[in-house]
């Protein structure tokens, strides 16, 4: 099964809408006789491709394979029907498949006579597919939030100056974390300050990853702000301006493709929810979250972030604009907490990726 | 030299206001024969100990020490003379001793015929040295700085709380630092906000560390604030309240050891520079800044941190007290920059070791 993860990762970023999948194919003796993994939408699915080359060897076998093998025909056909092609004996899958119209080939092979177990490192399997298990679990996009600050949580000096708080290595590292989502999205408020392009740049293409990919470009722009001229709004990749559904965003309209998203309910800004429902609508599986403290609050705020990537720089300010800006949290108790999964020297900065655990609920208030 | 450095890291924290010194003895074969380390001020040099386990061992042979060794009579005899004495033919130390009244023993050697090198693993010996090296350079203690704060730079939430933000190892952790230094600093709003005793408790002794450390316990204090209940003020440590020269002092007079020293020129509160020469008067060499943001930013900006000990939880804030206050830095490129030295896992948090650079001097501003 680790076999099996490690070839679902090597197509991170490039199966969706559609999950990564790995798997391995054993002989009756228990030696592995083929493996594959889920290249692209639309290209055959892991099971398939480790069957084909397992061949007759596959009979009487054992089909290891990261998530539940699927019982519907998409533009492949259910590899629930193949395993059974096969003559496989025994099936083992890490995940369940949540999704509607997926689910079910589990059952359908042990209904048919196989021996089927679930659950081998499912929380291996997990890590390697949160995007697409977020996506097919609450029907949203996954949403990685990023940032970088000095060691001491600022993201900008005091004069507001921030370019570059991390070195070139830190900020190509970036690059490949646009690379793997589907969308990109900032607030009016870096776009004003920062005018960033929001591109895929500046890296050799490798993990796999096609060079053309070119991710959504998301501005969170409530009033409509975003400057026609901005960069964001060029022609290196689609963007996508949300504006509140009150907005006159008449001159935006004219020259890039806007959505109307209610206000928040909570404060200033769009309603976040509602902002990645329109996304999901989009076939957006996965989302990095870029910038500036105050759309990161607000995301966190509405329990909308599932990981964090903090480029912490050695450096101290002391003073400036906080990385994170108001979540919502009034007291200790409250804070959010993740879960480390790395930590990674990167040139002279540290990267540090955390899953963010799911919040109890509040606690009662008596006033 | 490596096994050397090994040996002078034994005795971290039991050598002050020594430095700490290892040392191995080769034959004339360059077969060792012979290794010590200076465990504790009084007691007998490495180069004493390292001798004595080599006897006549030593004759023809090599000594390799980390720092160079001493020409001085002290509380043991000179160095120099014991090695001259073992008919050694070869010296090799890492560091230059730069204090005025034991350097020259290199020297000393040479004119005497011995083959003497210096600068090997230099960087290593070095930093296993940095308190005492930093107080023999500059002749004021060498201070590190820990703070404990979110991911995003927060130290304590909006309405104040900030018990615990880290876990129970990274509390036990600081610990050992507090038993590895000479003086523990904190800010009169420290002791008002969260009454901390600033004792060496909570571990069970190793790293050879004496159980018996007590800290000297200074509260920076300008205006005299120190409640006289305070738990600082316990007698589980001596403590000494440095208070501004302009201030009555009397009731906390008749509790404690007081000390007064001019105010700073730059805002308020006391001169640090002048605070660290008063404890340099009292053989201290290495110190522990606690808290809080304002103390910190007053040490970091009159150019008086050394190394930075971060404890970051995996929790986020977004609101709160910022880890650190205003340090004088109005914009990026004044930051101030760090090389880290160690990141660790300690419990659910990360640690963050890094030493402060050399600050370029200051650019010249017209207006």
């Amino acid at each position: 099964m680790r076999d099996a993860i490690a070839l679902a990762a090597r197509a991170l970023g490039e199966t969706s809408p559609n999950p990564v999948v790995g798997c391995v194919v054993l002989d009756a003796d228990g030696a592995p006789v083929g493996e594959g993994f889920h290249a692209y939408a639309g290209g055959p699915h892991a099971e398939v491709v480790a069957l084909r080359e397992a061949g007759d060897r596959a009979r009487g076998g054992t089909l290891l394979v990261t998530l539940e093998p699927c019982d519907h025909q998409g533009r492949t056909g259910p590899c629930s029907r193949a395993i059974l092609a096969a003559g496989l004996r025994r099936v083992v899958y890490a995940v369940g498949d949540p999704s509607d119209q997926a689910q079910g080939g589990g059952r359908r092979l042990a209904e048919a006579g196989l021996s089927v177990e679930s659950g081998l490192l499912a929380a291996d399997a997990e890590r390697v597919n949160a995007e697409w298990l977020t996506h097919a679990r609450l029907r949203r996009p996954h949403v990685t939030w990023k940032f970088a600050a000095t060691l001491d949580g600022r993201s900008a000096a005091a004069d507001g100056t921030s370019q570059w708080i991390t070195g070139a290595s830190a900020r190509e590292d970036v690059h490949r974390l646009r690379a793997r989502v589907d969308a990109i999205i900032a607030g009016s408020g870096t776009v004003l300050a920062d005018d960033p392009r929001l591109t895929v740049r500046g890296f050799e293409p490798h993990d796999h990853l096609r060079t053309h990919r070119r991710p959504l470009r998301v501005v969170a722009d409530a009033r409509g702000r975003t400057p026609l001229d901005s960069r964001v709004l060029d022609d290196a990749a689609p963007t996508l301006v949300a504006v509140a559904d009150d907005t006159d965003a008449s001159a935006l309209e004219s020259t890039t493709a806007v959505v109307r998203v209610p206000r928040s309910r909570r404060g200033p800004g769009l309603d976040l929810s509602a902002l990645l429902a329109e996304l999901t609508e989009r076939e957006i599986v996965s989302v990095l979250l870029e910038g500036g403290p105050s759309l990161a609050g607000g995301f966190l705020a509405a329990g909308l972030v599932d990981r964090v990537v903090a480029y912490l720089a050695p450096a101290l300010l002391g003073a400036g604009t906080a990385a994170l800006g108001d979540a919502g949290i009034a007291t200790l108790a409250e804070a959010y907490h993740l879960d480390i999964d790395d930590v990674t020297t990167i040139g002279p900065d540290l990267r540090i990726t955390a899953t963010v655990r799911d919040r109890p609920a509040p606690s009662r208030r008596e006033n």
